[in-house]
């Protein structure tokens, strides 16, 4: 995290984060999806703690439910001081991205077959999170061309 | 928004975008405060419709509500395509800004008075989300030192 | 503004603020003519005053003049310090643009229709400048791609 | 120049080539002064010919008056097509620095001592350039940290 | 890696690589040595494979070797084309890194300690290289402030 | 150079050197070749002085030697603090380029003809390097679609 990423007193704004949560997403999703992928939401992010100017920031992201298009990614963000101490915890955000066509419309990805009991938890509360997420979006997105049924 | 911000289709980056609405909620915040913020959280952002490279794209910021130290900000994101068209709502975020003392803890700020009645509405409003953020807050937060009794 | 746009006594760099000037010009310019358009001449920009880090710098643009291809901008540039007091007038500046098809030769414009006492006064205003900036612009423009008859 | 400073045609914002000038004349006024330098006014700047993206471009900066504290920089801009060609002058800048001392007040400089014919006529046109600009600076500057008696 | 990285055939240029290792290689050297570090010296890189805009780059630094005050990091570079394969290696570099003081001297940092004999391997071998590097390095670096004896 | 450039005593990355040294031995070689070209090598680059924030740098490149399509180039690199002295050597690096045609392969080049005794002398070095650096390449450039026969 460099100078221009911070306000005055050093701490690291949170939309900067949240640009690389959205990037690390990207990246996990696409790889799944072999096709070009968009941000559909976020999910509310608390930053539990600050980030400051010269921390390390890693960004862990992984996969925990795919539908037909859309993909939930969750993103863990941990800065490390590198004058000492372990990383700490800094948020966490679940991002939802949905592969799109050469004709901009949500296509198929393949399926997440989750394996572990841990990864098929994570599966079914992805799933419920996702109906959530479509029955609270706002009426506009019923115009919309990105939409997942 | 310029080719940097996007993918390999001309679409902006979510990212992008919320890293400019913190740009925003932080300016709007610290002329109230008129002292250091830090981003404290985002609600739940719905991307609802893409930008795309070239578009203009507005940052509509106000403070919905004010607690003693936290801040409730508004921002509607509006994006126009320049060769026509009305701009578009593209998604609007809620963003929890915390004004912080030199000792980096919370600090008080003037209080926000409503005067009209759509904004006493906004403000009984922001003052229940507040309430239910601090109350579904991941533990972490208890030991943080970011709080606003 | 941020830390990278500034000299080491944290002002601003004048040439930070006149790309910013000519992003503004541009959108304005690009908006009214539904076609790409370029920048043809600044006029002389006096800085009235430092702008700081830190400062939120707004830059409000409007169209003061239209000829066939060629539009005359206004830029009023305001610097607000946010730990208090008003937006003071850092400078402003008139910039020339002038739109061009898809090769790249000038291009008709729609006109533009003063309303008001005042927009008229500075059409007129407008038209005089442009006349004068034709006739002294240098030699090397006689045989420019660019010129607007 | 790379994408980022261009319009949607592959052409290089006039404002991004500005900042450039005004970094080179920084240079060299800073080199000169031995302490820190500000923008005071850019003069008229017509762009002669467009540039590219790809293009590389030469900002050849040069003392031509030194006043108590204030210096007047001409910038000229050559661009070059690196698939051949000659560089091409794009357009010429003459921009006004002060230097300012820790108390950001006008500070005096050493004295330029022009020794060839030439420098010796560059030097009596930008004092009289110099007078010119002071007579007609906006009123705003009366009330101005910066001036050079 | 966006586009701005990229020539006009959308190859990532070589340096745009070698400053990220740089940073690789710095984080990797000051969470051993606790205090700041400067980059001594790359070895020669070759360029396996070229590395194209969109391609998700992966460094992956670790210590070879470790002296009085100075670090050799081994960076390997891998690119991911995420429309599909496996990661390539596209080149690897030896970094060396000084611990300075805050008198810019160079400060001792912890010892190294190889656990496995492939770490041994790597340890002795490191240990060549930074002999061969300091006997012929250029003559300028004898009146140098940074050496390690 | 500016503040994102440096770690936090302000001491500028040495990769941020490098990759402006890469982007000299570009144009440099771009402008001989008149075809696009790319980074295969940099030989060992020993960093002999540090760099600061606020350094004006310079990056002095020229040919050396050419072979059938790849092309040698020293870059001089030197820092010059605006505060007063003179410019230092910071480092020279040997960049190796090679002209690639529209299918990625190497393609060839105009020759060079050395003309002065100076010019001969590091011809013949430069072709003595080439010879080394293609017996000592790692062997994945067996498979490789640059190299130059």
């Amino acid at each position: 995290m460099v100078p221009t990423d911070a306000n005055f007193m050093g701490d690291v704004f949170g939309g900067v984060i949240l640009a690389e949560v959205d990037r690390a997403a990207y990246v996990t999703a696409r790889r799944h999806a072999r096709q070009n992928c968009v941000t559909a939401s976020f999910d509310r992010v608390d930053f539990l703690r600050p980030v400051h100017v010269g921390d390390v920031v890693d960004f862990d992201a992984r996969l925990t439910y795919v539908g037909r298009s859309s993909m939930e990614v969750l993103v863990e963000v941990r800065a490390e001081d590198l004058s000492g101490g372990e990383p700490r915890l800094v948020g966490t955000a679940y991002v939802t991205m949905v592969a799109v066509g050469s004709d901009r419309r949500p296509s198929a990805v393949p399926p997440l077959t989750p394996e572990t009991e841990d990864e098929r938890r994570r599966f079914e509360e992805g799933k419920r999170r996702m109906q959530e997420r479509r029955s609270s979006r706002p009426n506009a997105l019923a115009h919309h061309e990105i939409h997942d049924p």
